[in-house]
Formats: structure tokens, sequence, C-alpha cells
């Protein structure tokens, strides 16, 4: 029964349950953290030939560059044709960089601000604006907000952002320069961008010359179903819709290989790409060319990624299930919150009744289950309804990721029961 | 016998003998290239360990950290421990980078333009004018021109900058923020900054209270002497000074182990580590640790890259000695150029005759020895005497140099008698 069919009696009855469950959760003392889209240690295991790659006298590219030396900006051919396909952009077009694609986001901002993309002035002598889809990823938003770059949330459903409002803001407001979009199992919601709307994105007038959509395709292989849907091609609609230099598109190993030492990677418009490759060049002599060597001898071709991925699934998955599991068994019937089963990436996300999120995050910490702040996936950490609370699953063990959502669901039902109670109070009042 | 000695007869046969040698040196169409200071295949095969390093199942720090994953921002403890020492800075004022710390300090200058470092307002907002000790490293000229910071050359002697020059400078001007210095066998002199100078840089009074000393210590152990003299306690005597602010300090491995994949390290006070690792941390989740752990596992020690050291030394002493002793035989009779001795570092400095470097370079370039091009080492690449060329001897191979600076001198010879008659010319018309 749902929870706002309950009558007062119920409603006290449930606190009084939730109130015990929850004190007995405390007790339990747990310290579990599901703040962070980490892979677990037998994600990283998959990937361990990298701690003895490229081998012992191997340093050679195809080209026969030592890779050991300065240069080659653009990174090593032969990892860039590996994910070519996969990203769907021409290999030429394509950047491999060190190991982390928000360091591509964060210059290709910065080269923006104080030397103008192409075909613009530098940013910084004027206010710009972004669009973020919502909810969203909490380090584009910070990017945003250390650059002063005003965001305007946009709601986001499960193919896209609302057309209607992006058309609207980008059409009557030259400063609005930007739009982050994660197209693929978007963070947190596991949302795909359809072609419909990608085209639309990339053809709609822009009162911006120098608009860019921000294409975060962090997590284009990361299926969880048998549907391995391949990317879009973002630059080649782009183009067809003579808007060729519109896309920015990054990616990376982080959550292939391993996080804290994979590749990254920018594409777009053979324009863009040189107009980032010189100014790239005087920030560095090149990329870590041996840890694209390790890469290249590891993943071997497109097939060899998609493979390890399907083995990171074999992990992973069982872990999604689980959430929305026990979320159905425990939350299912209350009608007390819904939750987004994705198809692939990274997270869950959980939305409890308005106004409860912070109160649920806060009493899941108290009893030692860190969650992401209430609000990290909006601008500014303001969701406006309080209501969102992100679920990243993949880094805890198993047992411990039945734990903490177990918990995390005690916490749902107790700040709605309270919440309830207090409304019923108002009420009757 | 000195040039400016000659007859116009002698000064004919030196020419006459000079173009009959550089058409001989035409005919052997040469291919070599002296353009960077890059490490040698030999010096490269020294660190053939990081290949293969850091080992099957290995991939904790001390701390027990797993360094496949994120974070970390400030890099592994034990490197920083190994590097601290040999750049005179304390552990917990080193931040441990990737492969290159030209993109420190690229970073560091965007963190200023475009925040404001530590007690000032951001750069971007009035014209910023650095200070460049000349003849001096071009890609730190490279990175002010990229953001339109004004160059302003002072002379460089075998100590230091003239500090008449630099005092009254930032003395007189707000505008002046900072100050290029490479203070242990500079690029491309080899001065070696005195402490007496260096007291004087962080204790002298400036008109900007957020003025920044950029003490790139790119070479501090890269001694071709048995002195090894040790870093100068630059952080230290910037305190002391009641300046702790004032001092950035950058360094790498670049050519201690891979050029292209080694780690980089910023230094500085305090509150310059914490500003840094801030905005930093918008920009990445953190370095490549397995990097970091590589190299601890293959450097060991202080010791441990001291000695990796006097092994470079042992392959590139030979090719300086070479260079030096056929710029000696071929130029020292004829007072036609003067040249550095360096005790240390990548380069030897070769000052020609004035208003023949381009034409030297130009000459050597016909002739298949590619050089910097004249006035690299200036701002703007203008040498206001046209006379400075840099010698990078450690790339070929050591019969290469030897080809490359026979010719060198040749070409030197011919542009010197091509002048000298000229002027003779001039006199005599």
């Amino acid at each position: 029964m749902s929870l706002s069919e309950l009558s007062r009696e119920d409603l006290t009855e449930l606190h009084a349950q939730q109130t015990a469950a929850y004190e007995e959760l405390v007790g339990r003392g747990l310290k579990l953290d599901l703040t962070r889209g980490k892979p677990s240690a037998a994600q990283l295991d998959l990937s361990n030939e990298l701690l003895t790659l490229p081998g012992a006298g191997v340093y050679a590219d195809q080209a026969g560059v030592d890779c050991r030396n300065y240069g080659g900006t653009q990174g090593l051919l032969e990892l860039r044709e590996i994910f070519a396909p996969l990203l769907g952009v021409p290999v030429d077009q394509l950047v491999g960089g060190d190991n982390a694609s928000l360091s591509i986001m964060h210059d290709t901002i910065v080269f923006s601000l104080l030397k103008g993309p192409v075909g613009g002035e530098p940013w910084v002598r004027q206010p710009v604006k972004f669009i973020c889809p919502v909810p969203g990823y909490d380090r584009h938003f910070a990017l945003c907000e250390q650059f002063g770059i005003e965001m305007i949330p946009v709601p986001l459903d499960e193919h896209g952002p609302d057309l209607d409002q992006v058309r609207e803001l980008v059409a009557s407001d030259p400063a609005v320069k930007g739009i982050w979009i994660v197209p693929t199992y978007a963070n947190p919601t596991g949302a795909v961008y359809s072609e419909e709307v990608t085209r639309a994105l990339v053809e709609m007038p822009t009162a911006a010359d120098d608009f860019r959509i921000f294409w975060d395709n962090a997590y284009a292989v990361h299926h969880l179903t048998d549907t391995e849907t391949p990317a879009i091609d973002v630059l080649g609609l782009a183009a067809a819709a003579g808007q060729p230099d519109r896309v920015f598109v990054f990616a990376s190993t982080s959550k292939i290989t391993f996080a804290g030492a994979g590749v990254s990677f920018f594409a777009s418009s053979a324009a863009n790409v040189a107009w980032y490759l010189a100014h790239l060049g005087k920030r560095t002599i090149g990329p870590d060319k041996i840890n694209h060597l390790r890469h290249v001898l590891h993943l071997k071709s497109p097939e060899g990624v998609r493979e390890l991925m399907r083995r990171h699934r074999a992990i992973i998955e069982p872990k999604f299930d689980q959430v929305i599991q026990i979320l159905q068994t425990r939350l299912g019937d209350h009608g007390a919150a819904t939750w987004t089963q994705p198809d692939g990436g990274y997270f869950i996300s959980l939305d409890v009744p308005d106004g409860t999120a912070t109160r649920v995050v806060s009493l899941a910490k108290a009893a030692g289950i860190v969650m992401t702040a209430a609000g990290a996936a909006f601008p500014y950490g303001r969701d406006p309804r309080d209501r969102n609370i992100r679920i990243a699953p993949t880094m805890p063990e198993p047992a411990d990721v039945a734990l903490a959502i177990e918990g995390l669901s005690t916490c749902v039902l107790l700040a709605a029961a309270e919440q309830a109670l207090t409304g019923a109070s108002a009420l009757s009042a």
C-alpha cells in the first residue's frame, strides 16, 4: 500500500517500525561507501596485464617511434585505431591523452575562456552560461562553478533533455555557450540519447556562433544488457547539419582498464582537433605514449575492448540487480520512491519523496553508509525538489552493496514516514 | 689569429676555404638533428626496468592504497620522499604529477590568470609581464606568448640575471608578476644560480604582492662533473625572507627516466600547495599512481637517482667534451665565437659574431644539420644581437654529434667570413 494512502495510525506504526529498524542499523556500526563511481578491485584485476606491459625491450610503436622519448601530441595511432570505431569517430579526428578525460574537458574550457574556441572570441571577456541536463554529473558542474560559468538546469528524460527548453535557451541568449551531455548511460540516470535528440541538438539554431556540445561519452561501451548500442555518429551528424565544430567528444578507459592509470580521448572536427592540439602543444610535449602502448597490447582491438567490457558486466550486473531487487522489495509497495533501471553505466538514480533526500543521506551517514551528498547531481548542489540520490554500486563487495541498500531503504522509509507524519500533523492541526 | 685582425686578402682566402668546405659538407647529404634537449636511446635504456614494472600483482603503495583506482591528488608519498631531498623541499610541500612539468607550469599560470594566485586577483583582469633572463628556455617563453604575458628580457650571467635590472623592474611595475628561472645548469647557458642571487630574488621588494618566481629546477641532478651541487633551499630562503608564497618550484624525471613517460613535481609553500591542489582537483581525480609506483620501484631512493644520473653522465659527458673540443679546434683561433662549458644540464650555448646566427642556422639547415632556430632562446624568438645558437648534443650518436659540430663550425666560419668581407667592403667603399 502506498504511503500516501496510509492512515495516521498506520503511519505512526510505520514510523515506529522504521525507527526500530534504523536503531538496529546504527547499532551494527557499518562502514560503507557508495559515494563514487569507482570500479571494484575485481574489475581492476581484469587489466592486471598492464602491470607488466609493454614488456622487456618493448617501447616502439608500429611506426617505429621510441615511445619512451618526447613527442607525438596526438597519441599513438594504433591506440586511436582501437577506440575510433567504438566512439564512432574518424581516427584522424581522435586524440589520445593521459589518465583523465576530465582534464581534457577542463582544458577545452580553459582554452575557450582564454584563447577563444574556433570562430569565437575568448569566453572570459563576457558572461558564459552552460545548459545542464539534470540530474547530471557533479564534476561537470564543478568545472562550471570553478570558472564562474552560470549553469541553467534543464530536465532530462530517458532519451535526452527537454528539447523545447534547450532550443529556447540557445536561440535567445548568446551567452549560452555550452551544454553538458553524457549521451550513453548518463550519470546518474542511465539515459541514452536517441539519434533524434542528437540530431536536434546538432541542428538547432544558436544565438552563439561558438556554441559547443560537451559530449562526454564516458560509458560508451559500458553495457549491462545484451543490446550493445553503438555510439551515435555525433560528429557526422553535426557535419551533415552544417555545424561541424559544434561537438567536443570526450571518453576514457577509466572504467575499462585502470581508473587512475588509463588513457583518455578527445574527438571533434578537424578544425577543433587542430585548435586543441595547438593549445595542448604549449602545455605538453606529448602524452605518456608508453601507457598508450601498454593499452594497445592489452586491449588489442575494438572487439578486445568489447570482450573486456563483457567481463566487467559479469562482475557488476549482479550488483545492479541486487540494488534494484532490494529497492523493489523494501520500497516498491510503499510508493515511497522511484529508481532507474539502467541498461549500462555506473549508477542508479533514486528519487525519494520530495524534501527528504537530504534527510535520507544524513540518516544513512549516521548509520555508517556514505552516499553522495543529496543534490550532488544538480548545479550548485541544489536539487530543487530535494529528492534525488545517486547510488554507485560498483565498488563495494556484493554483500556490502546489499547491506548498504537495505540500510538506505530503512532511511528512505523512516524519512518518508517522518515527513508524512509531519504533513499529517499539519493537516490535522 | 682572430678574424678581426685578418687582412682583406686573408679574409677572402678564409671565405674561399670555408665555401669549399661548406660545398663538401652539403655534398655529404647529412641528416642530423640537434634541435631539442632529448635523451638518447642509450640513456632511455638505463630505465628499461620501467617497461615491466610495477610487476605482476603489484599495485599497492606503502599505505596499502590500490594505485590502479582513482584518487590521491598529491601523488605517492614514497615517490615524493625520494625527490624531496633532491629538490631541497619538504615532502609535504611536494606534489607528484604526470609526465610533464611544463604542464604544471602551464596550469599554475592558468590558475593565476583565471582564479588569481594566493593573495592576488585573477591576473586576466590586467596586463601581466614576466621577466625573462636571456638566453632562456623557449617553452617558457611560448607559455607567456600563449597567454599574452609581456616578456621583459634581462641578461643572464653564470650566477643569475642582472639583479639591478630585476630589482628595478619588480619594484617599479605592479604588472610584473613573474620571473622564469632555471636555477641549476640553466637552459641553454648552464648558469647555476648562487645562494646570494637566490636570496636577493626572494627578498627583493616587489610592487606586486603576488609576484611569483617560476623556479624550474629541470636539471637539479643532471651533473657533468664530480661536484654534485645540491639544490638551494629556495622555499626555506623565501620563508625566512617573509615571502613564503613567492616561489613555485617545478621539476620532472623527463631527463632522468623516460622523457615521455616520467613523473613531474610541483613544490611551494603550504598555502600555495593547497591552492594548487584545490584547482588541480577540479581538473583530475589524481595522477597516474601506477607510474609513480613504477618510479619508486625503479629509483628506490635519492641515492638511487644520483647513481642513475652518474650513468647518464657517463653517456653524455663525452658528447659535451667532443662538442667543446671541436669548437675549440675549429673556432678557437679565429676569435669568431664563444661558447659555454657547462657543469651539467643538456645544452651548450654558442655565441657567434653578432648578426650571423640566423645565417649560420640557415647554412647548417641547407647542409642537413638542423639546429634550434636562431633566437629561440629569446622572448618572441628575437635575439637582439642575432648571435646565440643552442646546441643540444645528448640525442644523436657520438659520431653524429662530431659530424654536426664540425659542419656547424664550417657554417660559423663561412658566415663570419661573409660578414667580415661585407664589413671590409663597406669600410673600403
